[in-house]
């Protein structure tokens, strides 16, 4: 969506499209070399950061538009996306906008619109590696930044809650979920897994104790094999036990104890 | 909503008090005496059972229309109520009903309605104690009943998935949410809080291990307080730490380990 006329329809018309009332707002965590950040938008006219989103087409299963969303943004596919929350609390997810607004921040007469009613915000998250993202802007936001988890500006909207509620999912699903399975190599070593964990986690982990976890849990197992990284060193390898893991997820199994 | 007049007005109006394409499906787990039940209500005309539910008002803020509609059914007020996840991807949540379908299952002719277009429905579960709710009926259910969760039927719509999904979350989180606080007196016995654990997670605990870990959580503290139950029976009383437990859920550092 980029020529005026496109938005102009969208704006006007694109409740046609889509469902109205329910966004879609994406928290995409970006990780490389022990850094984790978070991918955020400057919306046009508001001198302000947010998070990416969009809408759930008429006919499309609402995962897909996840994921529809998401290759629009940043060119990825196939990458651990999960709903984690829907957002309808805050004071600003309660109320409409007014046309007048929208035409200060966004330069654009416009008289009403689906766009100015009250609308809930679906939240999900991906963990990607930022390195690899080519990130894409449109009408509606003209700059973006891979933002350090630890230095998130005051954001527009309710996305500050946003944030804080993927992150604090992403945490307590660490050993839930397969979350770092596009973060590593197919094998790595102890060291790799483990500064990833402690890097999400904001915290350090004794690593003897993180290994035994790792393997009890069932999360991943350790290879007969072993990788040459210098002399005197070539540490065992891991491998995530991807399908174990998800079976036991479908069946609520794991973590029940 | 009981009269023939209020339930046309809904049928015709009611999304101008309500939000469209958005419903709320609750779980409500009942816990009594060793045995886990889920509420079903019985929908007219369409000889099935399905999950009570509701519309959120377009002022309402979310949370506030699921404890509601909770209420509504059961009475039920400041119980552990929680969002588990949205539903948007099952076939029957991605196509419009007829006009045509409505009337027949409701005998009630009705030309247009936004209840006929496509609805996402938002998931809360609840946790009861089922031998004291007094449940309500309305318009559109006829029966209620408590099922237990090991003899569910075939539900109407996408409910049987959701009903899946919930108890899965319900077992996932029963060591990280003060998920059994209404369930037990305010001070209890090992036993007490091992019987309801065991039904909840549906197999057997062994009963050293499992005060070990509760206590090692921070989910609940030993009192240096017993009960006299009988001769030479007198157990030391449990109390949840709902505080520290809170606490630390909203800094999300639960089961970070």
């Amino acid at each position: 969506m980029d020529s005026l006329e496109e938005v102009n329809d969208f704006v006007k018309n694109g409740h046609q499209q889509y469902l109205p009332h329910i966004s879609l707002d994406s928290v995409i965590f970006g990780y490389h070399d022990q850094h984790l950040k978070i991918l955020l938008l400057k919306w046009k006219g508001m001198n302000g950061w947010g998070l990416p989103g969009g809408f759930i087409q008429r006919r499309e299963p609402m995962s897909q538009a996840a994921n529809r969303i998401l290759q629009e943004r940043t060119g990825l596919d196939q990458v651990f996306l999960q709903q984690f929350h829907i957002f309808g609390d805050s004071p600003y997810r309660l109320q409409e906008q007014s046309p007048q607004e929208f035409t200060k921040k966004y330069g654009h007469v416009v008289e009403d619109s689906w766009l100015f009613e009250r609308t809930l915000g679906i939240g999900y998250f991906a963990l990607v590696d930022y390195s690899k993202v080519s990130v894409q802007t449109d009408f509606f936001t003209d700059d973006h930044q891979w933002w350090d988890v630890l230095e998130i500006p005051t954001l527009l909207f309710d996305h500050n809650e946003v944030v804080q509620k993927a992150l604090a999912t992403l945490r307590l699903q660490i050993y839930h979920q397969p979350i770092g399975y596009n973060l590593l190599p197919e094998k790595f070593t102890l060291n790799e897994i483990h500064s990833l964990y402690e890097t999400i986690l904001g915290k350090e982990l004794d690593i003897r104790n993180f290994a035994k976890k790792l393997v009890s849990l069932g999360i991943v197992k350790k290879l007969d094999e072993r990788r040459a990284i210098g002399p005197h060193r070539s540490p065992y390898l891991y491998q995530f036990m991807k399908e174990a893991y998800e079976n036991a997820l479908k069946q609520g199994l794991v973590h029940t104890y």
